[in-house]
């Protein structure tokens, strides 16, 4: 079976993991750690913990086991003494408590939810990002790079204090066959999974097959204004001149009344400036699942995901156009 | 396989519970329904869910899970938002809401914490308990009955609200050949079973053995200076003139830090003024667990209990004296 590494975090990894898990294949997924908000960040500030919420996501994602165990965490409390939070948040962060580690609380959460494949902490370190404006402004905490705000362009992303990658997720991209970068916020889902140099310096001498998914909709105050090539070149700059063989791309038309909402926050498509190369290929495409997504009560970290990449679509166009040509 | 089952709730039900699923018994658990307090009351109140904690308990007690699952469920928050919450009342909190039933979510976690034994609620509608005083003063709900403060005399427990007992509980008692009555407060923990007529009917007509295990200590604002035929009392008034078989009696020394502790709130060892007799056989015994318990931290509801059974004496004396005799 072909080994696929999936890196980010959030719901775009979510939807990529959901989609791959039905296809022959040995799937790791590296999440990103680096998450300070919502019931994530609290967890962490009141009992020092790891950040659970990316994880969690992936895990469900990947879960074979029966509807019951996944909803339950994906359950979320709205009201009372838990508000805001969400249970698979608490088990991982109870679980981390009483085993002493993220890594056994994790394997635990694997059993119950019979996940198909690894869920793969970047690192296994308490990590906070910093951001550095064009105007050289210091943002500080995921948290607050992730607030939606008009800001002058991000110009670097490093971590607060240098801490060690996962060794478990640079085996597993050192082995990979396929790795795949998800969709999702560029300066708080992915690249910080590129701010350990043992994870870029992996990622650069696996010699496999690399995919970037584009992301569908730029976000205010990270990617404002962005066309592919513009994504293209915040990996360059860190994954050198040539991070990927594929570069999946929707193109079919999202409905206006999304666009027309996304408008409202003064976001807009990701619009395509980048042609066909020997180095790069296009893999043009209806990637976009019709439905649109209600924003989830009690969380105001996904309140405007309405539209989202098809998990099915992708993970097919991946396996009939790429792994299984 | 002999049946037995244990009606109860709290400590005494987990120590008993625990001991016997040692020995080769089909084990059901009836559990109290009425706790109103601390942990499991919020969680009443805020979600609108069954209580969860004594439960939790008994499920903890037959668990033959690895101890990392039976952590989880013991697991208290002692800061932050969940401050005084144990986990394993979210647990079955949020299993109660996700699948609908709090029999499901009892069933989902037999199968993670693998209890030998079936844990069966009393009755699985919102129960409340309220006492009468001697004085006709009428205390409501479970969590100040509880409340440890000089008062008359209980007279008299009812239900709020009549509402029915869970057939499968009815059922356990019908099939029992042993039945047994756990420690515990009286009038908060183990006679609350018995407010549900179809309980009491069934525990009457049956014709197996029935045990009592007395009290160590008497609660303050519950059994003051109750000898043992005042316990005897309290049950021949709801279960009839013989309600029990054998009495198991525990005739060793406490150590004397202990009761000179209990004595500060007013409460001392359960005096015997029973005699052997054709209808009831007292069963003497040390019954004592040598250790001292901590009180719990961030636990309200159990930071007294300083002195408990010995689970392995009371069970051992239980096969060797009765069953297997």
């Amino acid at each position: 079976m072909k080994k696929v590494v999936v890196i980010g975090g959030g719901t775009g990894s979510f939807v990529v993991l959901s989609g791959l898990k039905k296809y022959p294949l040995e799937i790791s997924a590296i999440i990103t750690m680096t998450d300070s908000g919502g019931s994530t960040g609290k967890l962490r500030d009141q009992y020092g913990v790891l950040p659970p919420g990316d994880v969690r996501q992936a895990l469900i994602a990947l879960s074979e086991s029966e509807e019951t165990w996944r909803e339950l965490f994906l359950y979320r409390f709205t009201s009372g003494d838990f508000e805001g939070h969400n249970f698979g948040n608490i088990f991982l962060s109870v679980l981390e408590r009483v085993t002493g580690s993220f890594e056994s609380s994790i394997k635990k959460a694997e059993e119950i939810l019979k996940t198909k494949g690894k869920v793969i902490p970047v690192t296994l370190s308490n990590a906070n990002i910093n951001a550095e404006l064009a105007t050289g402004e210091i943002i500080k905490t995921e948290a607050l790079i992730d607030k939606m705000e008009k800001r002058p362009r991000i110009k670097r992303l490093f971590l607060e204090k240098e801490v060690k990658a996962n060794r478990r997720a640079v085996e597993a991209i050192n082995n990979a066959d396929y790795i795949i970068v998800a969709p999702g916020d560029v300066f708080t889902s992915i690249i910080p999974n590129f701010l350990f140099p043992q994870i870029t310096a992996a990622y650069k001498k696996n010699k496999g097959k690399k995919i970037l998914i584009m992301n569908l909709m730029n976000k205010l105050g990270q990617t404002d204004n962005f066309k592919t090539s513009d994504y293209l070149k915040a990996y360059q700059s860190i994954l050198g001149a040539n991070p990927f063989d594929y570069l999946l791309l929707n193109t079919s038309r999202l409905p206006s009344k999304v666009t027309s909402k996304y408008s409202e926050f003064g976001e807009k498509e990701v619009e395509n400036d980048l042609r066909q190369n020997l180095r790069l290929k296009l893999e043009p495409g209806d990637f976009v699942n019709s439905k649109l997504f209600a924003p989830e009560k009690g969380d105001k970290l996904f309140n405007r995901s309405l539209v989202r990449h098809d998990e099915a679509k992708l993970a097919r166009h991946i396996w009939n156009n790429i792994i299984n040509k």
